[in-house]
């Protein structure tokens, strides 16, 4: 680890939260930058030049670089530690369950929770209303998936809590916020408890 | 390396084309299996209990496990190779790509050339024909960004390729497809030519 790190974010954020933990659980220190995405502050011609183009938190600085998006920001964090797997398939099974939370998980759970937390269910746009029940059950599916995966093993990859616990972690235990009933999935809210029971868990709020 | 390699896929997708055109390059053996994703022939009990729980293409087979997810699939073959960057910033910056093609990239410029060349625009769903406009919105800022990065530089992360450029290329230079004009991006058209003319390229047709 080279240079002094500096998250940008939203606190409020999942995608912000997962990098807050890799950090804790690994016991490296982070400075913390916010930014009220609901006032355009990550889209600012200054935040477009020096921090990321693409106009999203959480982007994470080392030194005078930067890496967006969370999960790779969070392998950078976990380099050579215990969090990421040594053996090259388990290593690239753990990406899957990265690739699938940003792909399959993420842009249904994490954006039901905006929508209704954020925006407002009033307040929808005719496009973004007519995919809430189509989000609603690709992300009860994604759940349903971690729930079958889970059953019977603690973590997601191995033995071992990997990045890809972590990253699955962050958005998964607000799911309620998204109008999601984690009952419905009792591995899951058993996964839940064993990550909140780690040595140095840090909760989103903190 | 260990097991024979099978790839589980569809070969129109861009998605399997990555880790056809990955292997290619590194000069390793691939098995090809075909499933008609039109036809369900991805959501069968069998293949849901046996390769992929989430249904989907590709997926790649190591002896008798399976890795799903294009993007872990193409690290997984080159772990080690020259298309994996060894400094640890590189890396992460390599998967900061990718992860960014299978949230900002892949789900506005795949999925417009999935509902116009297989779908049929005039067999749209109302909720997908109301995204089509932001889609085409946001397939244009991918493809925006990646020609400003691109622009006075050759290959998106250091000096080499990588496997960001790999999994960029897949589906950007069959965009046109989707009915994007890559005219108006001529540092992404340059790059697309760089790829085209390395080594052991392999075109997504072959």
């Amino acid at each position: 680890m080279s240079g002094k790190l500096v998250l940008h974010e939203y606190a409020a954020s999942g995608n912000c939260y997962k990098v807050r933990l890799t950090a804790a659980l690994l016991g490296l220190e982070l400075e913390r930058r916010e930014y009220d995405i609901m006032k355009g502050e990550t889209r600012t011609p200054e935040f477009l030049e020096r921090v990321n183009p693409n106009g999203r938190i959480p982007v994470l600085q080392v030194g005078d670089r930067f890496i967006p998006e969370s999960n790779a920001a969070c392998h950078y964090l976990a380099d050579g530690s215990r969090l990421l797997p040594r053996d090259p398939f388990d290593h690239a099974d753990m990406l899957h369950w990265m690739f699938w939370e940003q792909y399959n998980h993420e842009p249904n759970i994490a954006t039901l929770r905006f929508w209704m937390g954020w925006v407002g269910a009033d307040k929808l746009s005719d496009a973004q209303r007519l995919q809430v029940p189509l989000k609603r059950e690709a992300g009860n599916a994604a759940l349903r998936l971690m729930n079958e995966h889970l059953s019977g093993r603690d973590w997601f990859v191995g033995n071992a809590m990997s990045l890809a616990d972590i990253c699955l972690f962050a958005y998964t235990h607000v799911a309620d916020g998204g109008g999601f009933d984690l009952r419905l999935y009792p591995a899951v809210l058993e996964w839940i408890e064993r990550i909140k029971g780690q040595p140095h868990y840090l909760p989103m709020n903190a």
